[in-house]
């Protein structure tokens, strides 16, 4: 028996999230159902990050436990063929049979981006939030700030999540434009359930001057969902990587 | 009466290219029940460039005639409501009246991108031509070299074109990289049928060793279709803009 890692890409827009689920297709399904054709018995994969509907990844990791004779480095060429066009293995290797991927400590990279001009692309808009209204960038970095390090991100808390704590380790966070297109890249040791989002939210109305930066520290105070500014639109989002450390 | 021009960005995917036709849904087909619609009566638009099925436009543009009381200007938003979320009017505004978007001179810019890496990335695969094999740009570009300026292009033209002359004049081409993505650039006074399709796919035979650089000069010499590379995919294909002279 050896354990498989894999790391997973995919167009989040018409799935129903990562995590398995009865009524509607997933990526976590597709993927346990490609691995079951593939090796004849019915596999189940260990996914590191539960994104929601409509979230996309360029670098999510799955596991799996096989006795199979395939060598771990050729299970991205096998599954490739058979996935769905919008799910693709980047890379598939054997590792310790102990590692997890949600147990193990991590950072994972997300980027928000949001399509900052007058009128929407239509090549973009499934992987960015259109936004009118011009956005100040500089005041979104500032407000960023407050944000960086071990704090409680209850104010950033969806309301869906039942966790113990709400305290995470932001290690970085930046925000630029590359012409019309503003990035906001965050890298943290886990996240709540909706926090890249919902920082996003409140960046974008601070970018849009409703709150001044300084404002941050307070909604982050705050540990109220309500002090912070909306959920972000789901397709703005892509998990980018994780490090396991 | 009055003549409105519209500069007109799509996502090609779902569309059987822009002009319109009997059978299939086309870009220019939606433009004209939109404006209709709008305006009470039949509407048909007058377009620049009868882009390929599954071929994006960032700066199509398109005109029509109307006595209506709403200023050029306002036609975008009007008509962004109604369209569907693939098709985004990018500016109007009222023209001369004898201002014709195909018999007037101008300068087309085309770009085909070209994912050159190990696997696709599920997000760029509408847009982009996923070419898995290395690609040097450095080769690809010294063989635009032989394109720039005045030629008989009879070797980069589609079978199914029906020209007088296959003479045109590439004003300027330029390859370069940015991370995995290669980007062919490709600006010219009018151009053939399939012409940067198949100056793209010639250029990817290049960049992969498969012919040196100055084969580029004897497939223009040729004069014959069969001389040079395949037609490459439409979705790695986006009409960036035109300019009228």
């Amino acid at each position: 028996m050896k354990r498989v890692g894999l790391i997973v890409a995919y167009d989040g827009t018409n799935y129903c999230g990562w995590q398995t689920q009865p009524n509607g297709i997933t990526v976590q399904g597709e993927l346990n159902r490609c691995l079951s054709e593939l090796l004849g018995t019915e596999i189940e994969t260990i996914g590191a990050s539960r994104t929601d509907a409509g979230v996309h990844a360029m670098g999510n990791v799955a596991v799996f436990d096989t006795d199979s004779r395939i060598p771990g480095e050729k299970f991205s060429y096998a599954l490739n063929q058979r996935l769905p066009e919008d799910i693709r293995i980047q890379l598939s290797e054997e590792v310790e049979p102990d590692f997890h991927p949600r147990y193990c400590d991590s950072e994972k990279t997300y980027e928000y981006r949001i399509l900052n001009r007058r009128f929407p692309v239509p090549t973009e808009r499934l992987y960015s939030y259109f936004y009118h209204y011009p956005l100040d960038v500089e005041k979104m970095q500032e407000a960023t700030s407050y944000l960086i390090g071990r704090h409680d991100f209850a104010s950033f808390c969806g309301a869906k999540a039942q966790v113990k704590s709400t305290i995470r380790i932001v290690t970085g966070i930046d925000v630029f434009r590359e012409g019309d297109m503003i990035t906001i890249r965050v890298s943290g040791r886990g996240f709540l359930y909706n926090m890249v989002r919902i920082i996003s939210g409140t960046l974008i109305e601070i970018g849009a001057g409703q709150y001044p930066p300084e404002k941050m520290k307070e909604i982050l105070d705050a540990k109220n969902r309500e002090a912070a500014g909306p959920t972000a639109p789901a397709c703005g989002l892509t998990l980018m990587g994780i490090e396991f450390l």
